[in-house]
């Protein structure tokens, strides 16, 4: 067999391999596992209902990815959910953050980038609030 | 050229792309588009520091991995990262879901499974926040 043949079935094999892993762990399983802190951090604004206001501070928000601790952020505003007693619809925006451990949410904190967006934008908002949560299993 | 150095050389280009696409598109960001509505739920126990209670409420919820609307769940304890004023850290257990749609999220109220764990678990809790948010981008 050629060493060209060879490299062949060994590159088929690879493909065929990472096929199979991709099937078995759905991306969202795999997320799962490797990001297990969660922060929430919602924003009341000092103008509520002010978009523009809102729109700024989504923006600082948008810096925030360059910080590679932070493994996704999801910036989200209220969905137009059923209203019921236990929603809480009075936030404007919020930021989700995945990562691996509590040594990156901590490093995320005094993260240059983050201090500059607490410093641009803090002005805006009156009251945040953050969750931090950890896996359970 | 013969077939199978065709084939190696196909085979290699379609392993280059693969790896171009995964490096332009990290799995982080395919999710994002995908389930663009997050539900994020903050229970507070009726008994607080419970453990028993709480793992009551983590047994309940994972039964709502059942639910197919449900793109991804995650159960989450407090996270012990640094005391600050605007970090809550008084509840006891969280459940994090992502959707398609608020269509999604809607169907997912009312489901069996959802009633059900409802029905079994309201007794264990005082209190429950709901934020629900849509990506802003």
């Amino acid at each position: 067999m050629s060493t060209t043949r060879r490299n062949f079935i060994a590159t088929a094999a690879t493909v065929a391999a990472g096929t199979a892993v991709a099937a078995a762990s759905p991306i969202i399983h795999m997320e799962k596992s490797k990001y297990p802190v969660v922060h929430h951090v919602f924003f009341w604004l000092k103008n509520p209902g002010s978009t523009e206001d809102r729109d700024k501070i989504i923006a600082g928000l948008k810096t925030l990815r360059q910080i590679d601790v932070i493994k996704d952020l999801r910036i989200g505003v209220v969905a137009s959910t059923e209203k019921r007693d236990v929603v809480d619809n009075s936030w404007a925006v919020s930021e989700l953050m995945f990562f691996s451990d509590l040594e990156g949410q901590a490093s995320y904190q005094s993260h240059p980038i983050h201090q500059e967006f607490i410093k641009n934008c803090s002005h805006l908002w009156e009251k945040v609030i953050v969750y931090d949560a950890v896996d359970a299993e």
